[in-house]
């Protein structure tokens, strides 16, 4: 019996809310995570880890205190360590995340907007 | 000024050789990669780490010993570590490789398609 891919279309339809990362496969202690993305979300920092964000749909503003990366289908952008970071997206964004697992969606700031990761 | 983000396409357009992955982008030591794939690889194993790849455009077919992965676009496959793995496409792919750097790409098996990664 062959192993299965991870078909990303098919992972992000299973789920309608935004800002909560979804895990769909693991690489050694790093997660891989798809999010629906919208609206605004809030300035935080991870301290301890780069985040990397790849778009499959829609464009994604990431907010720095230095400006705006765009990011729209097929571009993709490492945040720094430390370095703060707001994402924004006026319509819907079907994005990829990878970083180690257990980083927490909301970093430093906390608040409303952060998610329990559950593997899908 | 801006940070600007990594596209894909753009980067692939930038050579046209065949299994020699380049590096676009650093995620902590972790390097993203792309990769144009035709015809069969080697036969390898890494012993060390978890190897993915994200296919872009194209059908990929990673043999496995106890069965094949196919992955078209948007979908992407984690060969776990230590298990033996064969890339093979009949048509042109175009795909993205995470994994730690440093990783040689014919794993244990090295021989004439062994690459050196450079950065794009």
């Amino acid at each position: 019996m062959a192993a299965e891919p991870v078909d990303l279309a098919a992972k992000l339809a299973l789920f309608t809310e935004h800002w909560s990362p979804k895990a769909v496969a693991a690489l050694n202690d790093y997660e891989v995570k798809v999010v629906k993305i919208r609206g605004d979300f809030v300035w935080h920092t991870h301290g301890d880890t780069d985040e990397l964000f790849l778009v499959l749909a829609g464009e994604l503003t990431i907010q720095l205190r230095d400006g705006d990366v765009v990011l729209r289908p097929g571009q993709l952008y490492v945040v720094p360590r430390g370095v703060e970071h707001c994402p924004r997206a006026d319509e819907e964004v079907h994005a990829v995340l990878i970083e180690p697992q257990g980083v927490v969606n909301t970093g430093d700031a906390g608040g409303p907007l952060t998610a329990t990761v559950e593997r899908i």
